[in-house]
Order: C-alpha cells, then sequence, then structure tokens
C-alpha cells in the first residue's frame, strides 16, 4: 500500500528537488501547500511559472534583468565594473548598497577539473566592454577558492596591458571575529596582506 | 534601488511562506528555480496545482483521498478504528505497517484556550460510523499534549457507555534512549505504565 495518494506524493518529489530539502521537509512543504487556499496555491504556483519567464540575463552584464538590459546598466556610470560568478553574488554585493558602479557575470569560473575553461565563461563579454573604453578599473570580486582566484589572475593577467587598473577584494579576518576563532587561511592572509597604519 | 528584480523577489516572498524558511532559505529556492529548465519548473507549478485539484478529504475517514472514499477505507475491514488528529497523522502511521484497521481523522483536537470544542472536530462522524456497528475497537492516537489527552479522554467518556473497547497508545521511554537522557515526563510516565513481566 503506498503511503501518499499521488498529488501528494508527487509534490513531496518535486520539494525535495529544492537545496538542502530531504524527504522530511518536503512533506511539510507539501502539508503546508494542501493546507493553502485555492488562491494562495495559484499564487505560488504562478510565480514559480512567472519567474522562468520573466527572468532573463542583462545582455550588457549578464545578472538578473526583466528587460534586454538590466536596471544597474541602465542607471549608472560604467567606468567601475565589479566581476562576480553568479547573478547571486550581484545581489549579495547591492545588498550591500555601498558599491556604486556596474558589474560583469561570468557565469562560471575557470576550472580545469570540471572542463571549464576561459572560453566556457563570458570573458569575452567583459573583454568588448573595455575595448569600448571609459572603463578606469575592474574590481575582482570572484570567490575566495582556487577556481575563484585562478580566474581573478587569469582576467588580471590579460586586462593589465592594455592599462586597466585591476584590483580584488581583500581577504582577512572577519569584522568582528576574535583571533584566536580566526580559520587559519583567513589568519595566514591576513598576515601576507597586512597594511601599514 | 531595489535589490530583486519582481519576479524573483515575488518568488522568494512565496517561498517564505513556508514552513520554518526564512530569507536566506527563499532566497536559494528561488536561485534554483531560476536556474531549471521550463520544463522543470512547470512541474513543479502544476504539482502545487495539483495538489489543491486532486487532494480531497475521504467522506468516511476524513483521510487525504483522490476519490470520495480514500483507499484505506475501500480495502481494510473496519472493525479497527484508528483516531488521529490531521491527516499526516495517518501517514505516519501508515509508514509503519503495522496497523491494519481503518482511521478516523478528527481535524482538530478539543482546545479551550482556542475556542475548539467537542462540536468544531469531527466527533459526530466518529460516533455515526459507531452507530452502524461492527467496530470492536477504538485506538486513540491524537498527540501525548494536553489537547491531545483532553481529547482523547472526552472520546473515551462519549464511546465506554457504548460498550466499545477504548485504547490509548502507549507513552514511555522511546526505544534506544537511555533512562539517563529519557526527558522526565516520559520516564514519569512509563513508571506510572509499568507492565507486569
Amino acid at each position: 500500500m503506498k503511503v501518499y495518494i499521488e498529488p501528494i506524493g508527487r509534490l513531496i518529489n518535486e520539494f525535495s528537488k529544492l537545496p538542502g530539502v530531504g524527504a522530511k521537509t518536503a512533506q511539510r512543504f507539501a502539508y503546508k501547500v494542501v493546507n493553502m487556499s485555492k488562491d494562495e496555491a495559484k499564487n505560488f504556483a504562478d510565480a514559480i511559472i512567472n519567474v522562468k519567464e520573466n527572468v532573463h540575463y542583462c545582455s550588457i552584464c549578464g545578472n538578473f534583468s526583466e528587460g534586454d538590459v538590466c536596471d544597474v546598466c541602465t542607471s549608472r556610470p560604467s567606468d567601475m565594473i565589479c566581476v562576480v560568478k553568479e547573478p547571486k553574488d550581484v545581489i549579495a554585493i547591492e545588498k550591500l548598497n555601498e558599491f556604486k558602479g556596474v558589474y560583469h557575470v561570468l557565469h562560471g569560473t575557470i576550472s580545469p577539473l570540471d572542463g571549464i575553461g576561459p572560453n566556457d565563461i563570458n570573458i569575452k563579454g567583459l573583454l568588448e566592454r573595455i575595448a569600448k573604453g571609459g572603463v578606469s578599473e575592474v574590481i575582482m570580486a570572484t570567490n575566495p577558492d582556487v577556481e575563484g582566484e585562478a580566474t581573478a589572475m587569469y582576467i588580471s593577467n590579460l586586462l593589465k596591458p592594455l592599462g586597466i587598473k585591476v584590483t580584488r577584494l581583500a581577504h582577512g579576518i572577519p569584522i568582528g571575529t576574535d583571533l584566536e576563532y580566526a580559520d587559519e587561511v583567513s589568519l595566514a592572509r591576513a598576515f601576507v596582506d597586512r597594511k601599514t597604519l
């Protein structure tokens, strides 16, 4: 005898495809939907369909966009370009309300082990934007892992001969962390990148 | 400047209505949907709509059902009725593959503080089923909390004059737990409900 009736089993299966969602959590989510009103469930389903239909990538920077060009590219000066791996990195930086330039989303990082080379990510688009002129600084904001560092180094080597200033986000001890509890790699990096006071 | 574009913001909002899902998790779920293929997203949305359209409650026991009467009610002897609070309790018990009788879902428990009295839950339906005859035992499987105990007691008092055997699920120390680590209430209950060997 099957435990779930088909529609509930099917929904549990769909929910369990979400990241970090196991069988128990998927079951809780499905119950929640069963107990929603018809309108609530419809809004939920519509939001899923809507996101697939109306989220595109900006033709300039590769960020999420509703139209052909994203809000950031249309409204900001483009002399500083912040290079990130994924659109969600743009959102993380935008939440700071600190950076006032534009972005360039690579949609990946160079990773020879996974067979991802420089031509598989959007480096070409970045070079084209820079070739148009007016760019004074490129900030490499790829993740501080092996692939992110390698990608930052690769792009930096491409851009330096063009006379573009290339910078990298600082690494070190997170603010609010006691030295005692900082991870070793960050602490070592904080020594290497120490600043003159 | 808004951080999320509208379709993504809307989907994050929908996901954060799910139990235990905060802003960060909802954001991860939304990114996952953005990266799904159109078909995958459609299947997901369809499963949500489908569950609202095709999940009904069994007219006999009140359990989730695709048709008018659920699979359990159509295929099993109805001399033992297990009374539970919610349809998901049926699923929890069905997973054991232990109980071979039928269920009765109350859709709530008596809770004076919340203004829920005996007439607000499906006790009437249970009495009607018993009035039809052929029921030898009613197992009260409501939760071991104040409301669940009160409901079990109330229904038991209603049924005993009718000559129906009413039982309650055993409480005590969970299997696999050392005495030292058992919670005090369960341990006290284990003393009260001790069995002769």
